[in-house]
């Protein structure tokens, strides 16, 4: 069974209905500290999700596979229903997107790290001493200035991410191949050189180009007292993914503070809602503002992944207390179906993404009330949506809103 | 998704991490032998997989797929994370590396059962009334001067496994096809012939070969008084299966009593470790001796399975015993991860296997330890595993070690 195949039947099957909204908090998923106790959200106070789930459907999903810990990139891609093993996207093309880039199909798009390096070129900080934002800006337009036209017949676009990272987008005919990466992924080594696996005399051209342009932005970065060097990861075109309004025939939305997030939802046809603030309560105020606007609405709470890989479990507790102040509002909203999930694991306890599955819930006036009576991991496991891949959940999403139809007569 | 990709996929995320123990109970699941009462393993008093099973993620695996009852090799194809629909093996080149026979790439192999027939070749025992190993051997040595040199350009090679059984490889080029088998699998009727389902001229050429041995066989076998006949079954060749040890980068060991699972371990390419004795308590004394040499440790209980095929439930309730009391001794060693399961069900009411799901737990100091607080049938059907395929498990094992990285940024 191919992909195509059941995403043709979906567009088959869709018809109008009610609102979806997506609450994804990212790493939701966690372990207790200690034997005996309690997950962070088994330990968070959150009535309103509780009362969801006592009128939900409730279950744990697998993002990638059993047992693979998951990257952001692949985990949304997964939660959007494409499955990421089938659809591997670079990390360039994400970074792109995230930043509102303008990334047309031919372009080869990469994410860079400036860094440190000693006189031989050895790399001493992978990250140039964490430089602020601002740094980065200056160090794009030096490297914009001084590399923008040394590949003859080709475009050169360098852009400010946040911190120590940037994106590179080389424009033209003829890019493609598989690239590794220049990144050691430890200090003392020498970063590498891009070779194409691919065997393609495309590949080949293209690594070459890349080759060039490294060494002429490294030597343009020579004078800097942090970021003397760079390296580059996940070099890669867009991947032409099947596009999510056209689908599943619903106008889609994306209500995120980070780029990364943004730039997964715009890669299969989503548009990004701007909004002021950065706290669920400011996501919430735009969800409402943005209501009629769309079908669909993927609202991505970041902080809950941050304070898990810090280790802070008090912390990452509070968001998830934060986030269940909100619920009220968004179910105000009337919603024919609410999934609450995450788009992996990030248990405190092991600062980390991990594979363990993420509780889920599935809220809608037509959701089959399992015996789960509140939210959290162990609850969860007897919920009637089972252990299951989380590409499964926007269809029953779909269907809970009314918006899929019979399959045969 | 074909299975070579999730291979692909493993050999790109493992690193080094801690160590596994699979741990098999041939036949582990079970049935109440009547309404309202308990299984072997329920029944069976387990104070270290109960808690085990606490700190442990649980859940319940389906073999081959649901409804479909298990043979011992598939099942084990399955735990060793090669789907066995995928992947068929024959009995016979199972049966060959059982008895530690260095199958070639180009062999064709058989499992043979000598059998008694009445005067007109009609089967009236198939297993020629359990003969010993003693008489097998003697039978296998005449066949083996009768019918050594009987095909031209073909090494005939018989070999005594056990009791009825034996194995029969025919060496040189161009063996091949879909062969069917000889047994009629009731007594009372004539053997069949080979026959080819492949349609293919190698098919064909290697039927006929086969039915030639067959009937010069039959003929050596004339005048022994309870052996005066054979059956081949699993007709095939070597599947040349990617390497475990390869796709998981782990050094993998085989610790098991006999023979069948002994080949299927070096099938996938593991190491089988020879040592004293058949209880519970001799294959960890293998375990401790071995522990600093590999990384992967695929430890065979048969008993459970045989006891269960009797219809003996007080005996494979004591077998499940003696397994909890070596437990301690396997966790002393500190493993990164355990896997406690079975390859299938064989229930004593049945005296069969059968198609039940199988209770297991992955124990790990990163499990997620889910409400199951016992290992059993009912206990683990509400664990954090949920019901699985088998061919899941060593990722996730993989996994709870820390020896796979992340997929994508």
């Amino acid at each position: 069974m191919s992909v195509f195949t059941e995403f043709t039947m979906m567009k088959n099957l869709h018809r109008a209905g009610g609102k979806i909204v997506l609450l994804v908090m990212d790493g939701l998923g966690g372990l207790p500290m200690e034997v005996g106790g309690a997950t962070e959200l088994e330990t968070a106070h959150t009535p309103n999700l509780d009362r969801m789930a006592s009128e939900a459907t409730t279950g744990l999903s697998i993002p990638i596979r059993p047992g693979v810990e998951p990257g952001s990139g692949p985990a949304h891609l997964s939660l959007f229903s494409y499955d990421p093993v089938k659809y591997e996207i670079g990390r360039g093309v994400l970074e792109a997107l995230g930043i509102g880039f303008a990334l047309q199909a031919s372009d080869l798009a990469a994410r860079g790290n400036f860094a440190t390096a000693d006189a031989d070129g050895t790399i001493t900080d992978r990250r140039a001493g964490r430089i602020s934002t601002d740094e980065c800006i200056r160090l794009c337009e030096k490297l914009q200035a001084a590399t923008g036209d040394i590949l003859p017949g080709y475009e050169v676009i360098v852009k400010p991410v946040k911190e120590h990272r940037f994106v590179l987008v080389i424009r033209g005919d003829g890019l493609g191949g598989q690239l590794t990466e220049t990144d050691p992924l430890v200090t003392g080594k020498k970063p590498l050189l891009v070779e194409d696996e691919s065997g393609t005399p495309q590949g080949a051209h293209t690594a070459e180009l890349v080759n060039k342009w490294v060494s002429a932005a490294r030597a343009a970065l020579a004078d800097e007292p942090k970021a003397n060097s760079l390296n580059l990861r996940g070099l890669a075109s867009d991947p032409g993914l099947p596009r999510f309004p056209e689908v599943y025939g619903l106008r889609a939305a994306a209500i995120a503070v980070y780029p990364m997030y943004k730039g997964v939802a715009r890669l299969v046809g989503m548009e990004v809602v701007d909004f002021e603030g950065e706290r669920p309560t400011h996501e919430v105020d735009a969800l409402e503002k943005a209501w009629d606007d769309y079908d669909f609405f993927f609202v991505h709470i970041k902080k809950t992944d941050s304070y898990g890989e810090d280790g802070n479990f008090a912390a990452k507790v509070h968001e998830i207390e934060e986030v269940d102040a909100v619920i009220p509002r968004i179910l105000a909203l009337q919603p024919g179906a609410v999934i609450v999930t995450g788009d992996h694991s990030t248990p405190a306890k092991l600062r980390s993404h991990s594979w363990h599955p993420v509780p889920t819930l599935l809220w809608s006036p037509t959701a089959m009330p399992d015996q789960v009576q509140s939210f959290g991991e162990r609850a969860c496991a007897s919920g009637h949506l089972g252990i299951f891949h989380a590409t499964n959940m926007i269809p029953q999403a779909m269907a809970h809103a009314g918006r899929l139809g019979r399959f045969g007569a």
